[in-house]
């Protein structure tokens, strides 16, 4: 599929089969996640993969909601804080997010690509996460990514609504 | 060219040949970075597709190398803080930087699967390029992506040098 078809296909799935994902799908997407670019290239990130019932469980504590607990596995993306670009000009800008969420779209992307599902997830208690998976201070989390076949009774794509162009892009 | 090709294809292109970008391609990246998705969809960016010789001089100051001032053009994608999602469960965590670094990333591989060449810059001066741009309070530059054809001759891909899996990946 071309980018922007995949762009257009993916959207945010909120019911899985219960169907374990096979390995090499989930090592398809980590190596997009691994290869991504970032600032002066410290790579500042770490990328857990979790089906271990008891730690899945803990981080559903950290996101509760029934559709989640439906997903058969969870990547979770963090950002290092101990390795991140500073800016250097000013204002020294860790840029640690930012990198962190080139990432993790390549999660989002590669998910899709690989005919799976996955959503977004950045509303879930920081302290139960970071507790879940023993974290360092240094390391924080960034997003959950559930992931899994889609339940296709259940889930469907919804139409994609955005900002019109002119409402976001200004040519100077 | 599918996902994976795309992502390992991409790479810091530091020369541009004079040449103008057809304004399908560059629309068809901003269309890449519009569908983009967000916390709550909330689409908290802005994009600025600089040609005029007056900004793009006064984006170089921001931002001097040499290299810089071969592309014909800029995009400057900026975050709106003004209507950007805040985690609601603890920390108020403001997902701007993390939402304008998504659309970002979607601007680098669009641009490279149009055969165009970027690079990501987030080492400017972000008060001179908030002046070039003359940006309100709310609306911060995240990272000037410049635009054009490679120098082919000048410009060539490099190796990309990741860490292993094992330092950065962890199943549990």
């Amino acid at each position: 599929m071309q980018l922007k078809e995949l762009i257009e296909s993916r959207y945010s799935v909120r019911a899985y089969l219960p169907q374990p994902v096979e390995k090499e799908k989930v090592d398809y997407i980590l190596e997009c996640a691994r290869l991504s670019p970032s600032a002066c290239n410290l790579q500042p990130w770490r990328f857990y993969v979790v089906t271990d019932k008891a730690v899945m469980a803990r981080i559903h504590e950290s996101y509760n909601r029934d559709w989640f607990a439906t997903a058969p596995m969870h990547i979770v993306v963090c950002k290092d804080t101990s390795e991140s670009w500073k800016r250097t000009t000013s204002d020294n800008k860790d840029h640690a997010d930012i990198d962190a969420a080139i990432a993790s779209e390549h999660i989002c992307l590669a998910v899709a690509n690989v005919g799976l599902g996955t959503c977004w997830i950045c509303n879930f208690k920081p302290d139960e996460l970071t507790d879940a998976l023993h974290l360092p201070d240094h390391i924080e989390p960034i997003a959950i990514f559930p992931l899994g076949y889609i339940d296709e009774e259940k889930s469907k794509p919804t139409e994609k609504k955005r900002k019109p162009a002119a409402d976001i892009i200004e040519w100077i």
